[in-house]
């Protein structure tokens, strides 16, 4: 999947965007290439996105209809929610329906496709417009082969101490910062967000399993085509008791060099889905990163070189500067909040770290294959 | 799926059936409820199983035709092959052919699913044949919800050093052990093989990875209401470079109160199609039992209570005992080979490790829910 040119977006977020869930829209609109002409969540309409994301002057309407009135007409209507398991809401169907037939595509990263719904299908072709579903699995259906890395590649992938708390937002902060520094950084996609952000990659958790690692070492293959430093996005954690083993799949299909370990303070625990009488509280920071280096190096070896956090349960700065400065004693790490503050300096930081390890050093002085 | 009916089996290795990816084959002939009444493979055609498998003797024919004019004619050809990847050689695509059009149904455990090729289907509705697909995943898609188990349930999982050294097989041979003892127990196949043998479970490994957990969690509350003790059917490894997140699945899945760790001595790499310039050696034992443990108990508390050894490089019956011996000093825990001398011991030793668990007498002090 390529790059298409600038879409000019209405993103569906429907009474989910200052709930939770919102982060397929938080991220194409941070992130994207795209032009977004208007939110759609009747349950805030009239207000702004700058409310929650400053600088993001974007409208905020209640349906299909007013979005089509605006001065930019949108071409495309963007599902902009990540629930859990992927499912279409059923009320938004009409929604979908109406967007359609105005003319509009529809992109999606659903697990339930668009494109394989009788009544959407049919509509979409009687209109003339596309459904794109991103997290359809490439056809390709291949194991790990054991592929090692190009001499010269450094693979950097975010692993996380719980879903949806910014893995994929370190790992594009962490290459708008590595391009400034003139390194030639490439961000893999392996989720439906950042693969609207970034016009190619594979939504791993829609893999079949069995090919989870063989599909990462595929995408680590192309990306080493694009540029020298990989910066692979993660998914889920490594204590996720519903999505560990895809995090696995990405660890092990990737074999990163290095790891970046991106934490939310102040989460006490998991954020999902789960029976009332369960309980799944975040790891400690120093025991998980031994951890994840222990199981990463049941396939490749690999360190934890920095932590990105979310500080975003703490807007005082000064309150912010003293976590920051507890976890890097704690750790040992380069600690910051990339999506705040910015990466340069922890890119600086990890880079120097990544060219320091054993396993890069040894890599470069394979006979490039 | 339930039980079928006994079928008569004529089981297609060609060509496999002494290199190696026989194992489907090999589990079916020797746990299956299945007569079978030929082996299909025209490399050792005129000899016996009974070389091999000492006690059963079952004859090796070349083709379809030969299988048919047997005293018992089959009414099933069964693939008995686990190609990595799972994709059909094409050279069986004659053989399916011929035995469809004689009148025999296919049962298939391959990735490549017969049922949905064009010309297999169509000579199986013009035949009034049926093409069985184990490794069809359910409908179902739903992540997991941290189900806790059922109190006076008890979970153990098989895991592993490697794929294919026995993980079902030393499950199957404690559920024989533990019946025999008078226990409730259940086998979770979660591979096509274990499928074929006791008529129920899902191949995880076909699962769409995000809801490999969701599907193993609704497995064990299906297990739990066919016995007390769950022995669940392992797959791949924790460090295996291709399997790894399907094993972890399984892990954090079935929330095992204990595993038993299946190894098989004398191994030195991982067995599986990798690129030649790769390189991936066998765990040693107590670090990878206590990584098993750590990593487990991100989700839930769990113990590896024995080892059951695959001793099948060591013919000789002292060098055996000898390494048994060894491995028992070693890690500290009950180890026996189940195939090869039987699990009555190592099932009673399991045992009662288990009931000795504090979060087993935890969970049986929960009000059932």
């Amino acid at each position: 999947m390529n790059a298409a040119t600038p879409r000019r977006l209405v993103i569906l977020t429907e009474g989910q965007w200052h709930v939770h869930n919102a982060k397929t829209a938080m991220g194409v609109i941070r992130y994207g290439p795209d032009h977004v002409v208007a939110l759609l969540d009747s349950t805030i309409a009239g207000r702004s996105v700058a409310e929650w994301m400053p600088g993001h002057d974007i409208p905020i309407v209640a349906s299909i209809g007013r979005a089509l009135v605006l001065p930019e007409r949108p071409d495309t209507l963007l599902i902009g929610i990540a629930p859990t398991g992927g499912k279409l809401p059923p009320a938004w169907r009409a929604t979908i329906l109406e967007a359609i037939r105005a003319g509009l595509n529809v992109h999606s990263g659903l697990h339930t496709f668009l494109g394989d719904d009788p009544e959407l299908a049919a509509a979409a072709a009687a209109a003339g417009v596309e459904l794109v579903d991103y997290r359809r699995a490439p056809e390709r259906m291949e194991t790990a082969v054991g592929r090692r890395h190009k001499p010269g590649s450094r693979v950097i992938l975010t692993v996380g101490t719980d879903c949806a708390i910014g893995k994929m937002s370190v790992a594009l902060e962490l290459r708008r910062s590595a391009l400034a520094a003139g390194d030639a950084a490439v961000f893999v996609p392996t989720g439906q967000t950042g693969m609207m952000i970034d016009g190619w990659g594979v939504a791993v958790d829609r893999v079949i399993s069995d090919f989870v690692q063989g599909t990462v070492e595929w995408m680590l293959e192309e990306g080493e085509t694009r540029g020298d430093w990989l910066i692979v996005e993660g998914q889920g954690s490594l204590d996720h008791p519903a999505y560990s083993s895809v995090t696995l799949g990405l660890i092990h299909g990737a074999t990163p060099h290095a790891m970046v370990m991106v934490h939310k303070p102040g989460m006490a625990e998991h954020d999902f889905d789960h029976l009332p009488d369960a309980s799944f509280p975040i790891a400690r920071l120093p025991d998980f990163i031994r951890l994840h280096e222990s199981v990463a190096g049941l396939v490749a070896p690999s360190k934890v070189v920095g932590i990105a956090l979310n500080t975003s349960l703490y807007p005082d700065a000064a309150e912010t500067r003293r976590i920051v400065e507890q976890i890097e004693a704690e750790t040992g790490l380069p600690t910051a909040d990339p999506v705040r503050f910015g990466a340069d300096r922890l890119w600086r930081e990890i880079r120097a770290a990544v060219e320091d390890l054993p396993w890069v050093r040894e890599n470069d002085a394979r006979a490039a294959g």
